[in-house]
Formats: C-alpha cells, sequence, structure tokens
C-alpha cells in the first residue's frame, strides 16, 4: 500500500473566542478539505503531537477531532502509525469510481430536470391581486369578526394537562369527533348524505382537492372543469397530471351539452354548483340531475366544491349537488377557511363509501394524517354551538358588506352588470368588450386594491373580461372608498367615463 | 306547453315536534321526490290551499317551500296559475339528454374506475404492527417525557390576544422566524448548508418526500430506492407516479454501483444516509462521495431523508450529505416527530435554491401553506432554548432504552445479530435463514408487540429477514418483558430453542 508522505499541515482556521469546541472546528476543517478534494485519498496526515504543536491546541483535541474523522470513515491508520486520508476516497472527480463505467464524462454538469407538472403549475404564478391581503381580496373572509376569546377559552382548555395520547399519530381520516359534528352539520345545513365514517379531514380545501385528484384521475385523464373556473382546482388536477378539459357555464351552470361534445367520456367532472366560481351562479335543477344522469352514464365522478355555500342572501342555502346523487358519485369538498379563518388550515372531504380505502391510501402518501390539536379545538368550537352562531353572524355580516358594494357599484359604475351577488363573499363585474381586465387590475393593485381579472380564469380562450372583488374581509367603509377607486382606475383604463350616475 | 293534472299530494312525513321547521320539511320532502322522480317534469302540484288543508299546516308554510323549490329551479308557474315540477328536468334516467348522443345505454352502471397509482399503494396497507403504539413500536417517540408544561405555556402565551394577522394565509414557505430558528439548528447541528429561504415547512416528513416527488419526477421517472427501504419513500414515489429502482445495501450503505447496473440514469435517488432505514448503517464518507459525484455525472436529485439523526450515540451526529453536496442537488428532509410529537404535523425540506420556486408552485397546488399557530409555538420552543434541551434529555433516554434492549437480546437472544444500534430509535435483529419474519411479527402483534418485519421492508426479493424493534416510546421495563416474550414467539416459529445465554 502506497501511501503519502505528510505534508504541511492544511490551514484550518480556528476561532478561539467562538462557542464552537476547538475539536468540533478542526473536524470540520478537515471535514471540508477532504470534501472538496483539497486533501485527497492516501495523504498522510501529521502526527497528532505536531499538528498540536503547530495549531497551540491540545493533543486531546486532535484526537477528538481525528476520532470523528476515523468513525466517519475520513481518516484512517491508527494512532503511533500515522494517519491518512481513506484510501476508499474517489480520487477526485474526474476518475470514474469502481465498476461505474461512463462513456464520457460530461463536459459540463447535466441539466437540472424537474417534473413537466410543475411546468404546467409555473405560468399561474401569484399575481399581484393574489398577493398579501388587502381591499377586495377574494380570499379574505371578515377575520376582524372572528372570536377570537371564544377560541382561544378553547385552545387554553385543550392545552392544559392534555392527555399524551393525543400526541400521537392521529388516525388518518381524521378525529372522531370532528368527523361526528362535521357530519351532522352537513345533513343539516347542506342536505350532504353522508355519515362520519365517510368525512376525512384534510389541510384545507387546495388538500381536499389534490387528493381527489389523485385517487380519481390516472396521468392523462380527461377531467371536466369549468370554464372559466376555479385556479386552484386546475392546479391540484395538474399535479395529478390530469388532462383538463374546459367547459363553459351558462346561466344555468356547467354546460353539460357542451361537455359531451368536447370529451364525452370524462373519468371526473369539477364542479362549484352552489356557486360557480367566478360568475358566481347556482346550478339549477334541472342541470344539476342532468350532469348526475350523465356522469353515471359515463361512469365518471363528480368533485363538488362547495366552497362558501355558507354564505347565501336569498332563500335556504341551496341543497348540495351531493345529497342528490342516488349513486355515491360525487366527492363533496367543504372548507372552513371561508367561516372561521385561512390559517387553520382544515377542511373536509365527504367520501362515497367504496372510495374510502383509496383515499386512506393516498392520504398516507401524501402527508399520513391531519394534526391532531385543531381538529379538538374545532370539535368543541362546533359542539358548543360557537360555530352555529358564528355563522349567524358572518351571514348577516357580509350580507351588509355585499349591499353596501353593490349600492356602490350602482352609483359609481352602474353600466357594469354584476353577476353572481346571491351568495359567497365576492361579486364579479362585467366588462363590455374591449375594457381589458388585466389591465384595470394590475392599476388598481397599484392603488391598493385586490382585485382578479375574470380572463385569467379562463382555461380555453378568455370569452368575457369582468372584474372579481371579494367583500368579506373588506368594510363597508372600505368598499365605498374602493369602489371610487376603482371608478378612476377603469375611465383611465376605458379610455372613456362609463355611464354613472353617481357623480 | 301540455302539463298533467294535479294527482294525488304525495305523501311527506312531517315530523311535527323536529327542531326542523315545518316549511324546511316540506321544501326537503319535495326535493327528494323530485329527485328521485317520483315527481316527474311538468306534473302539476296541488294548489297551496288544498294541500294546506291536506297537511294541515298553515298555507304560509306550504309557501315558503314552494318559492325555495321555485329558486332552485325545482319548480315553476305561478302562484293561482298552478305550480308545476319544471319542464326542463330531465324526465327519466333513461332518456338521453338534450344533445348528447350516447351509442347505448349501459344495461349496468359503468365500473368505478380509480388512478393506477392508488392500486400500487394499496398492497402496503397498515399491518398489525403498525397500527396504534405498543411494545417496540417503531414510529413512537419517547412522549412520555415530552415537556407539556413548557409546550402549554407557549401556547397559551399565543392564543390570548392573538394578531388578526395571523389569522390569515401564511407564506407557502412557511413562518419567516421558525424557518431562521430551524436553519441555524441544521448549519450548527447537521453541518447543512442552508439559509432561512431554502427552508420549507411542511406537515411532517411524508409531506416532504410527496413534495420532492411531485417536483423533481414525471410518472415514469426512474428513481433509486434503497432496498431494503422505507416504505413510506415508496408511497410517496409512487404517489407521483415515478419508477421505483430499488438498489440494495451494503455495509457502507447505498451500492451506488450495484445501482448504476440497475439503471445507469435515474432521475433521483432517495437515500437515509445518517441511520439506513431499516438496516440501520450510517453511509461512509467513501460511498456519500461517490454518490455526490454519481449524480453530478448523471444529472440525479438526492433526496436525503434524515428522519432520526438527533439521536446518535456514538461520537458526534453524523453530518448531513447535504452538507458535502457542492452542487446543490441534495434535497434535504427533517422532522420534529422524532424528537417532539408525531401529532404537531410538522417538518421541514431544505431546497436547492433553484428549486425554490417549482416547490412554491407544487406546494400551492397540494395544500397551499403550513398553519400558522403551530408554527409560532415551534419558533418559540426553538428560540428559548426548549428544543436544545430536550434533544440532550431525549438522547439520553433513548440511549439508556437502546442499552437495555440490546442487553435484553443479549441475554435471551443472543444468537441473533444486532444492526443499527448507534443511532436512531430502533435497532433490527437479524435472523437465520428459514426462521420467517413476517410470522414471528404477526404472533408478537397477538402478544401486544409491535414489531415490524424486515422482508416487508424489500422491493425486489426480501434477501434478509429480521426483526425491526423500536424502543424510543418503550420503558425499560416494558423492554426486558417485551424480549422475553418475543424470545417465546422466535422459539414457537423457528421450531428450535435458539442459542441463548440467559435462561
Amino acid at each position: 500500500m502506497r501511501t503519502e508522505p505528510p505534508g504541511l499541515p492544511p490551514v484550518i482556521n480556528f476561532d478561539r473566542k467562538s462557542a464552537k469546541p476547538l475539536y468540533r472546528q478542526l473536524y470540520e476543517g478537515y471535514r471540508k478539505l477532504i470534501v472538496e478534494r483539497q486533501l485527497h485519498a492516501r495523504q498522510r496526515l501529521p502526527s497528532t503531537r505536531s499538528l498540536a504543536a503547530e495549531l497551540q491546541v491540545s493533543r486531546i483535541t486532535i484526537l477528538n477531532a481525528f476520532e470523528q474523522l476515523r468513525a466517519e470513515g475520513y481518516l484512517e491508520g491508527r494512532i503511533g502509525s500515522g494517519t491518512y486520508v481513506a484510501r476508499s476516497l474517489p480520487d477526485d472527480l474526474l476518475t470514474p469510481t469502481r465498476r461505474i463505467a461512463f462513456r464520457k464524462p460530461p463536459d459540463r454538469p447535466s441539466p437540472r430536470l424537474i417534473a413537466r407538472r410543475v411546468q404546467i403549475l409555473r405560468p399561474e404564478k401569484a399575481e399581484p391581486w393574489l398577493k398579501d391581503s388587502g381591499v377586495f381580496h377574494i380570499g379574505q373572509p371578515p377575520l376582524d369578526r372572528f372570536p377570537v376569546q371564544v377560541w382561544s377559552r378553547l385552545v387554553v382548555r385543550h392545552s392544559r394537562n392534555p392527555d399524551v395520547g393525543i400526541l400521537h399519530y392521529g388516525d388518518t381520516m381524521g378525529l372522531a369527533s370532528l368527523r361526528e359534528a362535521i357530519a351532522e352539520y352537513l345533513r343539516t345545513a347542506r342536505a350532504v348524505r353522508c355519515d362520519a365514517k365517510q368525512i376525512m379531514i384534510v389541510s384545507g380545501s387546495q388538500q381536499g382537492l389534490a387528493l381527489a385528484a389523485h385517487v380519481l384521475l390516472d396521468p392523462g385523464s380527461p377531467v371536466w372543469v369549468e370554464d372559466p373556473g376555479y385556479f386552484g382546482a386546475r392546479h391540484a388536477l395538474n399535479l395529478a397530471g390530469a388532462r383538463l378539459i374546459p367547459v363553459p357555464v351558462d346561466d344555468e351552470g356547467l354546460d353539460v351539452s357542451a361537455g359531451a361534445d368536447r370529451c364525452s367520456r370524462p373519468r371526473a367532472i369539477f364542479v362549484t354548483p352552489s356557486h360557480q366560481f367566478p360568475l358566481g351562479m347556482t346550478m339549477s335543477a334541472s342541470r344539476r340531475l342532468q350532469l348526475l344522469d350523465y356522469a353515471r352514464r359515463c361512469g365518471s365522478w363528480i368533485i363538488e366544491d362547495d366552497y362558501d355555500s355558507e354564505y347565501r342572501y336569498g332563500n335556504l342555502p341551496i341543497a348540495s349537488l351531493q345529497g342528490m346523487d342516488l349513486e355515491s358519485r360525487v366527492v363533496y369538498v367543504g372548507t372552513f377557511t371561508k367561516i372561521l379563518f385561512p390559517a387553520l388550515r382544515l377542511a373536509y372531504i365527504v367520501l362515497p363509501t367504496d372510495l374510502i380505502q383509496a383515499f386512506i391510501e393516498a392520504r398516507w402518501a401524501m402527508d399520513l394524517c391531519p394534526p391532531t390539536f385543531p381538529q379538538l379545538v374545532l370539535a368543541d368550537f362546533i359542539g358548543e354551538g360557537h360555530f352555529a352562531r358564528h355563522i349567524r353572524r358572518m351571514r348577516l355580516l357580509c350580507r351588509e358588506r355585499r349591499n353596501a358594494l353593490v349600492n356602490s357599484l350602482r352609483r359609481h359604475l352602474d353600466a357594469l352588470p354584476v353577476l353572481g351577488d346571491q351568495a359567497g363573499m365576492y361579486l364579479t363585474v362585467s366588462l363590455p368588450n374591449g375594457i381589458p381586465d388585466r389591465e384595470i387590475c394590475e392599476r388598481a393593485a397599484e392603488e391598493g386594491l385586490r382585485i382578479a381579472p375574470l380572463s385569467e380564469c379562463y382555461l380555453g380562450e378568455a370569452r368575457r373580461h369582468g372584474l372579481i372583488l371579494g367583500y368579506g374581509g373588506t368594510s363597508v367603509e372600505e368598499i365605498e372608498a374602493g369602489v371610487r377607486t376603482l371608478r378612476g382606475v377603469v375611465r383611465s383604463c376605458s379610455g372613456r367615463r362609463p355611464q354613472s350616475s353617481g357623480s
């Protein structure tokens, strides 16, 4: 075995004032020299004695560092007979390692390939109107009225002397008591046909959509999506590699006939029947039955995203599509994000009984199970009646804000039709042809408004332009001022003064 | 327009003692009759007056119910001129709806197709040794020593008068203060080269693996996995549709040469270099350099799962592979599950800088962002020194349990070699040929033990049989009793008494 004579000791920068022990500094210094190939295989190191003298540290320090380096395989040899950089280290980056034959070492590093699905996701980046929060932000519920004190009391209750059992992994489906509470709420308030065992707790409706996409759709499987439609659903479906088929919506919701023309056998159909995103109509009863019939004939699944149905200002809340489905083809997605608060990250999906096991497998692969603690708090929040009370309050508050917005729009921008104001926490203002919504929204963002352009919600060609205004998290005063600002932006972008009765 | 004369009023079951208002019961009853096609399109309903008399309810009740049904499109017609089931409802399930031509209505419902990836996940169901908790359960950290009081104090601190801002959606990458704290910890304790901006907070290492799989791998992309290896990683990779290439491990860890023989250009390589799961060896320095060289030449990514490196009983903790990587090819996955508690669902990944945006896109599609509240608590737990203190205590405790287990095994089953006891919270006992580990583990589960069979960790042919015993969540007393029980099971399964010095 050929080894090399010791050279000059390599330079290790010691920081004698550092909290880091000297042996640790020495260990890290030598490791770095070896990793970066400044010391090479079989190179002999100076004796611990001479190194100690050279570096003016105790010999114990050197011995400790070398011992660790030996344990990790960087050094070999015994004290007394010399210490060497390990023989087995690949000599340098260009020498092929044992048994691995390369056709030709590349001159430059190989390209850094990532998955195509991420390339598809990429164009839909966070836009100025989705960033932060602000007036008319679409994803902002009325957080200023959240009963923080009540919530905190429940948090404190569960953090004092908790049972050690709750520290373990939870059930993949979620906490039983929360699932019971949700099932009861859904049966009563949303006419969902379900049992607690069909409820899976997820971290936001986005995870519900991603799970459904992964369980129901193979790469390339066709899925109908409403067009215009919800970008979050498109992201989830793209993540699973599905083939998205944009299907137009009309006044009654998803146009089933048009969908059949485009792709007659979708594996799944994504819909927002209670309050279509972003145009806001409710899917009519006949269209619902037509959709269910069609799904039955084609063996399609339906993903029903019921993201804001708690907020309904006309009659009763519209009953869910899931409750009309006699064949268990609907995966129903609901969330606490809009009615409680987004940072909670709790939502739920209602599963056809024969899909429960498949969803458990996929959830296990995706993130095992939801966190236990917030579920305990939420179960009590619902069970003790705070949730029902809060919904009633929020409904009144959002109705007030909705009315303020509709009235402000009538005063300042009355030429522009308002769509979808019967439910939810946003409405959409339709723009006449030739006024570009994206430009208005970008300029409005500079003025601090967060208004989303309708045209961005199209997967196919944008057939309408419009402005999506969230009012859930915007006060009545902000609404009036915001609409005045918006009027100025619309005027400057449209190059003419829109017909207006208010000024 | 042809309509039908009113028939007998359909039977609606009223529950006059129910808390549900009568109009609501009537609404739901009629809706059900229409959805289930017991009333058909154009069928005329009795007048509200006669129905009120018939049902002995006020006419207002009937009017309210019909108004809602009209709003949802189930009914049409005006008060006074008769009320009808809406004309546009599809008549019955077998009549093709407008413009939708079916080749032939199927006689039986179409098959309920789900994604193939779930079929692949399916065989790896939860086995008896993974269910619940129990003696030797592999995923169970020492929860009995978790500083619940300290944690609760921090929870209470953050729940009193919280800033409304924390109720909003959080940053997709996670809370800045927590990411800073983790980056500092990783630089110091794990020799990870990183900045807080490279840290993404995830809900458990499983989500970290699933995200990495989705960002790095296309459907069909080859990925090397250690064989035997971690089933959770396989689940995550299968969820993304990757093609798994099992690569054997030897005493130095993943056998890079063997991998090159099987598949010379993997898109990614999954490794557990600090403590190989489940055999427990540490990847040698030369193998690490060989792996990094190989990845550089092939343009492969490396996913380093550093799941339990806090628990190290020999020298210093082994430095991470990520820290040796001069080319930013390593995605490093670490977790708080093993050192704090599993129900917390917090872990982190360290990303190459040029992948940050891609991971944000994928995270946005998968579940938007982590919940804010537990991150605030954990950031304080680390920042105030509780985390470092807890690690030191856990290390001592687990060392004590490890020693107890090694000693018990030596006394009662000393013919069986122990692997991987220098780190982590589990070790593996190797079985001689011909003793089936699965049978032992199933019988042990009947005795209340949770021991996982080594052979189940193979993706290819199981070349070794053995028993994986977790000791993190098992007390010294339970360990001694558990090993005695295990001895009985091993004896009965092997049909002979294993060589033993203890009895």
